[in-house]
């Protein structure tokens, strides 16, 4: 048996039903109108469940930046040349990044990957060193990478899950992603997926304009066409037309899983990463909790194929984990909402209800 | 010259400009795309320009429930009977209601006020002793208070902000609600403001059914038709169909604006509130924050009358101060992405824009 097939073995089917009923009776007995605290509850119910526990704690948190190259870049479908990549994630080992300073106010730590770089980093560099190759090929003229190479690039995310929760258990995973280029990819593997027009599906990224758009749903076209991806087989998807990060976050989407962690995926490019591993095994969608609707316009097709609803919409279009850092507040809060809120018997009030 | 005049004639018209561009400006040099950070950004200029510094520090939060009873109670507009109103007072003031917890969450202090609750408190029982009468008239045969009343509870308001001033000086206030019976003033207000039909302003509150519903439409309406609040005159409207606690937090954003405090308004009642603020004093709005969009579909007029976008939709109907408690920690971290996040030069990565 494969690592992979091993992880999605271990992943549960369902949750703890019996917790969950008695989170969703405590939340009804609370001293407030029924449900009033609208989305929270759910989450938190869902929390408790995962954990099997009403009093959830997630005080350890841990976002994994994926970082990875495009040889589509090739075809300039971006605004920032491909170098970009390699001095983010300096910066991300630097803590000088939106995704450091959003996760230090969320008490996350954050460390970057290197699933495909194409650059090599020192090897002191507080990162995962998990370089699979140096970024993918061109889609446009050959496969991204190969079936062998997308999954390594889904073994590391998983590896990178095992290697945390052997010096830490950790309790909330949050996924982002860097990679000069990847809307692109992400797009595809959405369409290859949905079959929904390339171009209801594709936007603008770090902020293209009207040309350069149309020019990037075209070299989306011509990878679909030239590659045919299956959508019955999610490796040949990520491989033909995917990234390495994003092979990397669907890795970590199923290590966290069979591990019982939940995960809170980021915006476009980690939705990606989720769809795949989602795709590889459903079960997974457990332990999911989706953050940010994303400015990109395919987002909303890849929570409606996952079956999730983004919690917030703050206009992002950042990607990192970012979006995850935000939510993983909420997440928070939410086990606080249903251990700490006293019920109408603990205060004394007759329930209307 | 009166209290409230007073302290309108305090709010400065215009935020400081300087700082504002200044804050643009470095949003716009951070490494990373353009605007990317959506709202955030938007909402930690706006922070900036109101505490004429880039690095605002918002640690000194504090949150203050208003409290009061409704004679409009009599008409069966609500799921709860009116004696909750005290008994969640006492849950405040003991830490265990729902706006604490996540109070607590948002590093926040957490206050009631009774402005006009039916109960004599404890006069050491830790709330904001403002009592101005037993609760409101019932609306349907009788003005709610008088004007005199109406203007007591916005200066008792006033003097809350003024009171947690010369303690403590406070960087970010948060306003809530407590009242059986508060949603129908408060679409009762946003009626008399906007002129739009009751139906479409008028829910469910904590969750009453389809003919209860159909009754608070009518009451609503009697209340209008008998006292016929004069829109250009915001105290006669909170005097007719108003509420104790919806006029105390219109002191609160009054007393805050005038103070140069940012304030952030929880739900439909808050808003009701601000609304009365801001039709006394329009450039109170350069101090207010929408919270969350509230499940009462009379909110979002409220916002659009305001020019208020609300941050999170996440179906709460609470109030307490629950949602301007969650939307702290984003106003919070919105002043560390302004701060923190290291330009393109900072890092040495060329912008591509």
């Amino acid at each position: 048996m494969t690592v992979i097939e091993q992880t999605i073995q271990s992943i549960r089917q369902t949750l703890d039903e019996d917790v969950y009923q008695a989170a969703k009776e405590r939340l009804a007995n609370q001293a407030k109108p029924a449900g009033s605290l609208g989305v929270m509850e759910d989450i938190s119910a869902r929390l408790a469940a995962i954990k099997g526990t009403i009093n959830v704690n997630l005080s350890n948190k841990q976002i994994v930046t994926c970082a990875g190259d495009h040889g589509v870049t090739q075809e300039g479908v971006s605004l920032f040349p491909a170098e970009v990549t390699p001095q983010m994630v300096y910066n991300f080992a630097n803590n000088g990044a939106s995704v450091n300073v959003i996760g230090k106010h969320a008490g996350a730590f954050v460390k970057a990957a290197d699933l495909g770089v194409n650059h090599d980093f020192e090897p002191d560099l507080p990162i995962f060193h998990k370089k699979i190759k140096y970024g993918t090929a061109n889609f446009t003229k050959e496969p991204a990478m190969t079936r062998e190479e997308a999954i390594l690039s889904i073994e590391a995310g998983i590896e990178i899950v095992n290697e945390l929760e052997t010096t830490t258990s950790i309790d909330l995973l949050g996924t982002g992603d860097m990679g000069i280029g990847n809307t692109t990819p992400s797009s595809a593997i959405i369409a290859a997926f949905s079959g929904i027009a390339v171009e209801e599906l594709t936007g603008r990224g770090t902020g293209i304009d009207d040309d350069t758009l149309k020019n990037k749903i075209e070299v989306i076209k011509k990878g679909l066409t030239l590659h045919k991806p299956d959508p019955e087989d999610p490796i040949d998807v990520l491989s033909k037309i995917g990234g390495l990060e994003i092979g990397g976050i669907a890795g970590l989407v199923l290590g966290a899983a069979a591990k019982g962690i939940p995960v809170i995926c980021d915006g476009f490019i980690s939705t990606a990463g989720a769809l795949i591993a989602c795709e590889l095994a459903p079960a997974a969608k457990n332990y999911l909790f989706a953050s940010h609707k994303s400015v990109e316009i395919g987002h909303i097709y890849m929570y409606e194929r996952l079956g999730l609803t983004p919690l917030i919409d703050l206009k992002f279009r950042l990607g990192e984990g970012t979006g995850a850092a935000v939510c993983m507040e909420l997440l928070d809060l939410s086990t606080r909402i249903l251990a700490d809120i006293k019920t109408f018997e603990e205060v004394g009030i007759e329930n209307a209800q």
